[in-house]
């Protein structure tokens, strides 16, 4: 059996609206319940993820998948936390002597710095050492602070993917703190849909791989996680109060362009796709930006 | 003459709002422009502070100033962004023999990290070290990207005050990055108020303190500031595009708590103020929190 999957996308005309891909085509819950839920966040807040796919599942498609442009799922988030180093050997590669981290390390990446599936990744001028980094991503459906881990996956609505771009010399561009690496405009991208979280199962033991050009470049599972997704909605959950549609990027594994000696940066018509079993295949393309 | 001040706020009964500071009262502007402009973002975005302080700045008050509840003044930006180590003094209180640095280090907090004024700043329980960090805010009006420095202060809509407050501990829990000691609810605050930018000498050469109990902690001047107002916006704006009521807080002077010997944190019952000429007094007392 197929998840449901939603998507939020933009017409050709430029509506934006979101719906439930149905074989190649989109069922357009926007266009039915858009006074209702104005996006897939409001969607998540109401718990309905699950109801709208059983309503939705058999009704026709209203247009082909090819028609729309897709957007970030849910597209504007309270928060979107992402995890650092969270993958065996992905310390090592620090060469700091450190040991492992007791903490995940977080930064924080506005909703501004990713774009949809099947579009393009932008390579600034400022800077030509883009690279990727494959990544599961949670989205929170239940908030709540300080959630123990016991309960912490019963908090999750939705799994997608994220292709967690990043412009390497700008990480380290101050003294401290990467914001500025990671924030370009359309430099990552999360996509291409929801899959509604229901079992464990759907994230214990997970393969997640990117992939340039066809080649593998990451590949690992996501049992292999330093901290657990449970560890992280509880660590994250003790500072900040986790609210529905919040998302939280888990980690990438080793493998990375920076990692390669010379390093190998993301060019111009290259693709980059990052694959997790029962969530999907996010795609992008790389492209000079137009100034 | 004294600046128009506008504040965000939530009456007794729960309603948020925001208005002009007339004398002891409050000119409620949310009852009067609430459908054409429901918070002040969407007044700045129309650029239509000043306006608003011309054509109410006369009307009498709907009720005292303490009557109501302050909020952060931009109730939900896209975006805040902090400048970290941007005062003389502050980059050798690091202790890490690195020269002074050749960009600002950024990091981001959540609006819900911040409280408003005179409101309590909260301790939470994972950790006593909360300290103090007064900081010169700008609201940005005119959005843009790569905007040049020439042109940077034509983007500010208004000035406010930051007690950039943090868990000192919690900043460096991890491997890198401040995200967790700089993101506890309420750990923080911005107000009172929003003053329309309309002219340099407003910035550029301006008195900032802290004050703990009464005694002086942090004071310094905004001509001394490593990164200025105009070289932070051009900064920031290269990576990411700017939008209106997107709050960058600029930095903090030396003096923190922390960097005392022995560290002296703050404890209930405490109160602090971030004072700035032209600007305001932003004050705080400390509460633990309440589980």
């Amino acid at each position: 059996m197929t998840h449901p999957r939603f998507l939020s996308f933009s017409t050709s005309a430029g509506r934006p609206g979101y719906g439930l891909v149905s074989g190649d085509g989109v069922v357009d819950l926007s266009a039915r319940l858009g006074d209702r839920y104005p996006s897939l966040r409001e969607v998540i807040e109401d718990g309905a993820l699950l109801r709208l796919a059983d309503e939705f599942g058999d009704v026709a498609a209203d247009f082909p998948v090819d028609e729309v442009t897709f957007g970030i799922p849910v597209p504007a988030p309270e928060k979107i936390i992402c995890v650092g180093v969270n993958f065996p050997d992905r310390n090592e590669e620090y060469k700091d002597g450190q040991a492992a981290p007791s903490n995940p390390s977080l930064f924080i990446r506005f909703p501004r710095s990713f774009t949809g599936h099947d579009r393009p990744l932008i390579r600034p001028p400022e800077s030509h050492q883009l690279d990727y980094e494959g990544e599961i991503t949670i989205v929170i459906g239940k908030g709540g602070r300080r959630i123990p881990e016991a309960e912490a996956l019963s908090h999750i609505a939705a799994l997608t993917l994220c292709n967690e771009g990043t412009l390497r010399d700008w990480v380290r561009h101050a003294k401290f703190n990467v914001t500025q690496g990671k924030n370009f405009d359309a430099s990552g991208s999360i996509g291409p849909w929801l899959v509604p979280y229901t079992d464990e199962s759907q994230l214990a033991d997970i393969k997640l791989e990117t992939r340039v050009n066809g080649e593998v470049r990451q590949s690992d599972r996501t049992s292999r996680m330093i901290f657990s997704f449970r560890k992280i909605i509880n660590y994250v959950s003790t500072f900040t109060t986790l609210v529905p549609g919040d998302v939280i990027v888990c980690g990438t594994p080793t493998g990375a362009g920076a990692r390669f000696d010379p390093p190998i940066w993301l060019k111009p018509g290259d693709v980059v796709e990052v694959e997790a079993e029962g969530i999907g295949l996010l795609r992008n393309t790389i492209a000079d930006e137009v100034l």
